[in-house]
């Protein structure tokens, strides 16, 4: 760093690394192309079609800023969920909403509870910030709402962070357990509950929306069931004053006018979630049982994508990730032990999943050799 | 707000004010749609039909998130402006740039230095984290790079922040006032120059781009002469350290799929953009003549917009710019004596200037009884 530089002192200590390489860098430090792109839990199953014509009939508008307030996606979603919109934050996805809300609460050397091997992205936002991680282990495969509890209690946590269902693990919890949590949650802490992959859970997982209470804070996604990751549309839902603190900081003008229009239409299209839901169902079943065949153990999963326990460590899912790319399959694998012995597959298309089960025994082979 | 939040110190001192209400929101509290789009410097001539057409073929890709490195847009401008890629930053507009840029710099309590009534985002993003803005007033109608750089000296300014051509009115400073001023950043500080209007100034305005200089860093917009305000990219070019530096805080997969398309296809479209400058100048000649019609004086502009002085004090203009708006012409002006004596019309298809000839004298009639 030229010393020309005066960066703030928090800034100088960060890296300058990502939390995730994105698979196009992938294929360029290969130089082969990825046949099968599995790795990012994104739908390929794709968007409604609605959505694809509503981005489509926007394009010539993208001339004029998109309304700051996302007023009509705001309202349609709160008529969704039957409740007030000045309960919505609508933001570009639960990446930069999460960022934003890290930036409202926590003060350098703050502390935050997040479990080991958790969202990557949440713990580069702490950090991005000067917050302090308080982490506890998974139990079994599951995040775990107690000891959660207890650690953030134990720090005096500003933030608490769990996913349901979780990734990279893809269990859930069952909305009483959720509610359970909600109740313990000590006072002057928030729980952050990320529900990105909730349309795809079974019914019971997701508690009765009633953003009255200010310790929760829920987010919601367009990137996973909905299948429009690359248009970044997220949305919080919360008590009134936590959502309206967002517009201290927030980019008013950051929204993207077509995927407004697309997530309108998106959300609209309820036909189309339900054939997805039933696709990725499908998709993960036959995750399963490729897994199965190769006599490796799938984890049940409620979200779009399936880990997948190789029976070894980290190393070794490691390989068999690496193996599987050279074969033109692109998964990921959780960063820590002792869920980095699995890899995470997501669901997709009959296609794709035939260049899994294609590829996945050759790459176990050379991985344990 | 509840009790029961624990905002940062900060965030609690902070507004939940915009900076620029959204003609989106002006119109749900009138109850009446605009029927001329003219004050917020979007370019009613829209963006290419080349850019059109590669955000559409991307809609159905929209299921997969952006090359989080932007490496085909970042090469594409590199070779564009024949520097290094490593020189630039792809980034959610200027606007989210300026956001990162404050973060990795300005500590709470550190100096930053601009002229009063210059870009309001930019003073948000710096009250945003805390920084404290010193302002030096405009020279007549322009910007004052000697002033600036004397208060940066004298408060110990981390950064300053200029526009050339100057936004909200629309002069601008030659190519060797600008490198002068370069020259005489102190040490220890930052120049940012924004010159998200550069493409529609005389070609004399812009000094050579050569990102070696660690003390300034360029912001470019696709916004602006390019017609894409609602796709969100800008750039920004500066010393590869100081670039490298915005991946330590930024949301790596914060891109739009479709927007990235968009932008490369617009770079590409040269033929395209010499029109729409070309309609620019004449549409600026049409304001000022509709201007001059009512008495009222136009100063000359680089910009894709037209400052006009309303010949009284910024209560009158203010009454103007609700005159036109009840006529259904949107247009804003500047917030700061005296350049808030001006209201501020953005160029557009002759239709739309025309609502404006046509509006413009009844505007002032009422504003004026």
């Amino acid at each position: 760093m030229t010393d020309d530089l005066r960066l703030t002192h928090l800034a100088t200590t960060l890296p300058s690394t990502v939390p995730f390489v994105g698979p196009e860098a992938i294929e360029r430090l290969s130089g082969t192309l990825f046949d099968a792109r599995l790795g990012a839990n994104e739908s390929g199953f794709g968007p409604s079609p609605l959505a694809i014509k509503a981005m489509q009939d926007t394009a010539p508008d993208i001339w004029m800023y998109a309304d700051p307030e996302s007023y009509d996606l705001r309202n349609a979603l709160a008529s969704h969920h039957d409740i007030d919109p000045a309960s919505i934050m609508v933001g570009e996805g639960i990446d930069g909403l999460l960022g934003l809300l890290v930036r409202l609460m926590v003060d350098e050397g703050d502390s935050v509870v997040t479990s080991a091997g958790a969202y990557p992205t949440f713990d580069y936002h702490v950090r991005g910030f000067g917050g302090t991680l308080h982490t506890v282990p998974y139990a079994g495969d599951s995040e775990d709402p107690a000891r959660l509890i207890a650690k953030a209690k134990e720090t005096d946590a500003k933030l608490i962070y769990i996913a349901n269902p979780d990734n990279p693990m893809g269990t859930f919890h069952k909305a009483q357990e959720i509610e359970r949590m909600i109740e313990a949650v000590p006072d002057g802490c928030l729980l952050i509950l990320d529900e990105a992959y909730i349309e795809l859970a079974p019914e019971d997982a997701a508690p009765a929306i009633a953003p009255n209470n200010p310790r929760v804070i829920r987010m919601r996604t367009f990137s996973k069931a909905y299948g429009m990751a690359g248009a970044r549309v997220g949305y919080a839902v919360g008590h009134p004053d936590l959502v309206n603190a967002f517009n201290k900081v927030r980019n008013h003008f950051g929204m993207n006018r077509m995927s407004q229009a697309g997530a309108l239409a998106a959300l609209a299209d309820e036909a189309y979630l339900g054939d997805v839901i039933a696709r990725v169902q499908k998709s993960r079943d036959r995750i399963a049982a490729i897994a199965l065949e190769n006599r490796l153990c799938p984890i049940p999963s409620a979200a779009n994508f399936v880990a997948i326990d190789c029976g070894q460590d980290g190393d070794f899912a490691k390989r068999v990730v690496t193996e599987l790319g050279k074969r033109g399959v692109f998964v990921r694998m959780p960063f820590v032990a002792p869920q980095n012995r699995c890899i995470r597959v997501s669901c997709g298309p009959a296609a794709a999943l035939t260049l899994f089960a294609v590829a996945l025994p050759k790459a176990l082979k050379s991985a344990r050799t």
